[in-house]
């Protein structure tokens, strides 16, 4: 058995020393080392095809940047449309701003701001989304699919997320589409008469034959949701993923998604069951700029 | 101010006995009895429609007759692909099993069984699946949204959640249906050359409308997730929803619209800021069950 | 394997035929049933000694009443000094009350309430607290430990969760009583320079006596803290316990003994590996009230 | 409104850097930061006395050297048994050993290792324990009081967080000090009629005193428990704190003091109306490593 080693911070430490010493240390924080250091083999493992799902809404948290950065080696993206939302709201110049949790939300909605937990946001941006789709419509209509059509708006928007997708020809998966200030915008074009069909299951095919054909597979679930389970049963048809990440939140014991240890996919055959994998508990917002602190300084 | 009144739990109690002391005590206790009250008034009030979205595995964790119980008052009812999969599962004939959370997975995976949490499903479901969806795919030509599409597997399975959503023409949403084992069954038949067009945005007028046009409205969330998230995108437009009640093990701190306090709509004007609403902390198959129990001694 | 049941909630339902159908649900509710079906064989094997442990601020939840049926059956009671405080608070004639987590503590603070997230207590029960031990004070010169001056609280207030415990002789323990209201009442007195000499130790003995001597042992943790932790050591030098439920928010990853599964005690020899024990995750004020709700109708 | 800015991680990225970026961000991340700020301005408030409260078991965790270096600037230290007791076990020449949740707890139990969640611990610690008191018992009669008994401990081992206390003359406070594996050493050597007299209520003047003489008071709070609890009622009697952290994975619905916010202290008069003050709901041994990288750029 090796001894746990305290921590011993210094100084002018480096992100990516802290996580290699939290490797020595319990709990928590050896969660976060362990995490590091699969999605270092991850990364360098040439016959693995990583799947990033990222679910909540990490853009207004300040997270656009490090999910930019983990798109640099990912062949498949599942978000949910929040993300995709607020990416655009940035595309197209609107910000989100420091908020508190502990305002008046009566005397917000007043002021036209909405509330995001910390994070503020104007609600005048949705007439900028209005301008953007209602200015584009046309461009669409040639979509048939939710990734043709989120590539499109990529195309079009010219610079975040949605655009590194489209700019790279990153798959990027988003079921629940419709379910995002994205989907308001759709349904405000449709009610007014003007057509466009997107099917709901038509990239299916692309995300399972991924699945399907990579050598090695590895995931990393950024909050679970939608994004994680897209991810999961796209593998059921595969041999399982080899490498794995999960930080979130949740918990087991209430029997979501969300909260499963990577672990219960073994059972699935979604998780090899001699994958490396971790769970780490904690937000996100927190554990990634850590974990990609470490990344940065080995690759 | 009221004291608070310490329970006392007789031989026979009820359960709507139990949550109407618990309106007398602190903590989770109180939030229970505050929600089984805020129910009580949406369930009679004549006026207001009421928007149900369940998230997670509800069906899985026994909860079936609770949810056909609560679709007896739901004008609208949103809800995950898990949910209904499992739901068509014991439709046509198969079962969820007593399971435990400790298992070895990996023997779980050798004998076919897949575990969710502490509930154990046989792998040999998804054939069962596969044959009906292969009988009965001509049935889903005529599809042109995935209400349609939910309401014609209801009307061809004759029993449990699609059913009764079917047989009530009680509108079912599900934005991110590709991402379940309905989507899989669907993705195994567009792969075998087989047609479909699902829109996946055309049904979004439907619930809009319905927030639109109700003269007041009531949200039941559980567990948060994309049911909840897509219904409180369709108050948006609306004044506002008069009554609020959400069970979930979630917080606010993550940032998450899951964990999202019911407060935080009143910025968005999703929530009325003058609203009866209340936030439960808790696991929904024990919440639910009192908060029912209560109920049907009331109304 | 076992089928999944679906709880049907029919009018005018018991609390123990609720927590009965539960044991064929999944996640926290099959976990409620399992305490109840542990804590049921727990109270009726004759040669079980049971250890209640009670952390956090039950009394102002409301819970006096539960914890007074708990110790009907508990040999062995620990607790924090804030419940023991907020239950003479009460013996003494005052009161607890229905308070609101989102009022405005700074006005609170003004009209001299104290607030324990929904529920408030008026400031001046420390007077009250302050005057019952300057009348009493000479009665407790003969104390030599925390329990026999627990009991003398008990056999001086009359009424409570401290009188039961005087006068059916069940020892209480409580190693943190100096950080409670009691505490500061004696710290008050020390400071006038009267004195007294209770001694941080000496109780130990009984306790970890009564462990060693018990032919079986039963633990129930009410949300864990000091009370968990002080049984679970006396249970070191014994056989280790033969039943176990847990009730706590808490969760294994952050490290600490409140969260800790009581499998995690197997390794330790606290507990026993062949026990019944279950851990639940939920608000005690809610999971306890159903549990004891089928207790009552099984004993 | 300052507008999020996305932090972006860099090669050789400083952890100070990525605390300073998270300022800038929203969710939890912005905590880690505002709580960096805050100890930064604790730190160099020559007014303000520091109250350092640390519950469960850092020490396994690996976190002795931050407890160290926080010690450098507090004036109080509250913690309990458990740390002290580890720091003891690894000041007498034992450690603890980098473990794992998954591994089977009987086969841990035949192995003499006792497991806390991903840590292991040798059993046989416990003789050296052992050892150390019964060679000691004599140094101990003199002491009056728990914080008497632990300088002499730390004295008397030479090492570590009770010798630093010890050493600087830093008050160390431990209410609940039987409730730990020195608790049980000294009830060994009373089971053997080896007299000790510790007073459990002396001490409390101490740090009430220091409370109520300070011009000012920082607080910061690891965990909550006990030691949060201790230094909040010692604070009850002053004009309240200036300065606050608390960092923990509990919530405030519970009702319990570990997971209440700092705010519900300004009912109570122990925050003060205007304090600078911030709740951090992350995993201690990840959130200080962080907070502490900050701190040693800035003083």
């Amino acid at each position: 058995m090796m001894p746990i080693k305290h921590i011993k911070i210094k100084k002018g430490m480096k992100a990516g020393e802290i996580v290699e010493s939290m490797g020595d240390m319990g709990f928590g924080a050896r969660k976060i080392s362990e995490a590091a250091v699969i999605l270092e083999k991850m990364w360098k493992d040439k016959d693995c095809k990583v799947f990033l799902g990222v679910a909540g809404a990490m853009v207004p948290g300040g997270m656009k940047e490090i999910i930019l950065d983990l798109l640099d080696r990912a062949e498949v993206f599942v978000t949910t449309g929040a993300n995709l939302t607020h990416d655009l709201i940035e595309a197209i110049g609107e910000s989100h701003f420091i908020g508190n949790e502990k305002e008046n939300d009566e005397r917000l909605n007043k002021e036209g701001i909405d509330r995001i937990y910390n994070v503020f946001m104007k609600n005048v941006v949705y007439e900028k989304l209005e301008d953007f789709f209602e200015k584009n419509w046309k461009a669409f209509q040639g979509c048939r699919n939710i990734r043709e059509f989120l590539w499109k708006i990529g195309e079009l928007s010219g610079k975040g997320i949605l655009w590194k997708c489209y700019e790279k020809k990153i798959p990027i998966f988003c079921p629940a589409i419709a379910d995002s200030g994205i989907g308001l915008m759709v349904w405000g074009r449709l009610a007014g008469g003007k057509k466009i069909n997107i099917d709901a299951y038509d990239d299916m095919k692309e995300i399972i034959d991924i699945a399907w054909t990579a050598k090695k597979r590895g995931v990393i679930y950024i909050g679970g949701g939608t994004p994680k389970n897209f991810i999961q049963q796209s593998l059921q048809f595969s041999k399982g993923a080899d490498y794995g990440i999960q930080i979130t939140t949740d918990h087991a014991d209430g029997g979501g998604s969300s909260g499963a240890p990577l672990k219960e996919g073994v059972s699935w055959g979604k998780m090899k069951k001699n994958a490396s994998f971790v769970d780490v508990n904690c937000d996100a917002t927190i554990a990634l700029p850590l974990i990609l602190g470490y990344l940065k300084d080995k690759v």
